[in-house]
């Protein structure tokens, strides 16, 4: 079961990338043993940066499921996934994570996530694109009337 | 006018906490001195896991603009980016981002980006989610084709 689900995903890359949609990139979401959605880069056609496979295959299963998070699934995925997607992937909180290629992989095709790894590492002061922090007081005080909500959905 | 863009951000954060939307963060998307998109958290009323504000206001942006990239632009929040804004963020290339509360901030409120900070650097071997590769062949396949492909419109 799981090579034929990774051949799901291999085939939505090449699928993608075929239709012109974007990157070589594609991913299936699976429960009970059963693809529930699927997903390919659609970058460049969506004019959505975040339009990555993982990406769209997670919102997809999650407006199948009518949920925010994916417990007890298994995301599979033509290659390793970037920073962005794995932030993705532990907010959807699957049981599991298969990949194909890896990052090196992805890299040597030009696709390179190491620059984000890098900025991660570097701390907030020390980054290519500049971060400054300006407002912390005025915001903080939204943070304190969510503490103070009642009927909040937490997440 | 960085204050004036930064407290739209922080409206927006309220916003959305007030509207049931999802947690209490907003940001907006500037270019040429103007406010050009907006968004705020919509997680648990979207049933999307990746609908956090920056995620929300970069893909308004990128609709408005008819691009997948964001250069001159500058995105303003109201807290440090999680992991995966961060990777949105560096994916769509804006040349500057301000934000208000920190990372810290938010954990303090429930909001603890810090799991996923420690699982990129766990490495993919050694996650609490397990990650298995499987069919690294198949997929390179793909990838070679992707190479080849002549009429690619690369990101």
């Amino acid at each position: 079961m799981q090579k034929q689900f990774m051949q799901r995903a291999i085939e939505l890359a090449r699928e993608g990338m075929d239709a012109g949609a974007g990157g070589p990139f594609g991913s299936v979401v699976v429960k009970d043993g059963e693809i529930i959605a699927e997903g390919y880069n659609g970058v460049t056609s969506n004019n959505d940066p975040t339009a990555h496979a993982e990406v769209m295959a997670i919102r997809a299963a999650c407006q199948k499921l009518g949920t925010f998070q994916l417990d007890d699934c298994e995301i599979y995925t033509s290659c390793e996934p970037c920073p962005m997607c794995l932030g993705a992937i532990y907010w959807a909180r699957p049981k599991a994570v298969y990949y194909a290629c890896t990052r090196e992989d992805a890299a040597a095709i030009d696709f390179d996530d190491q620059l984000i790894y890098d900025e991660i590492d570097a701390g907030i002061d020390n980054r290519q694109i500049p971060f400054k922090q300006i407002q912390r007081a005025e915001a903080l005080t939204v943070f304190k009337a969510w503490q103070d909500k009642t009927d909040k959905i937490e997440y």
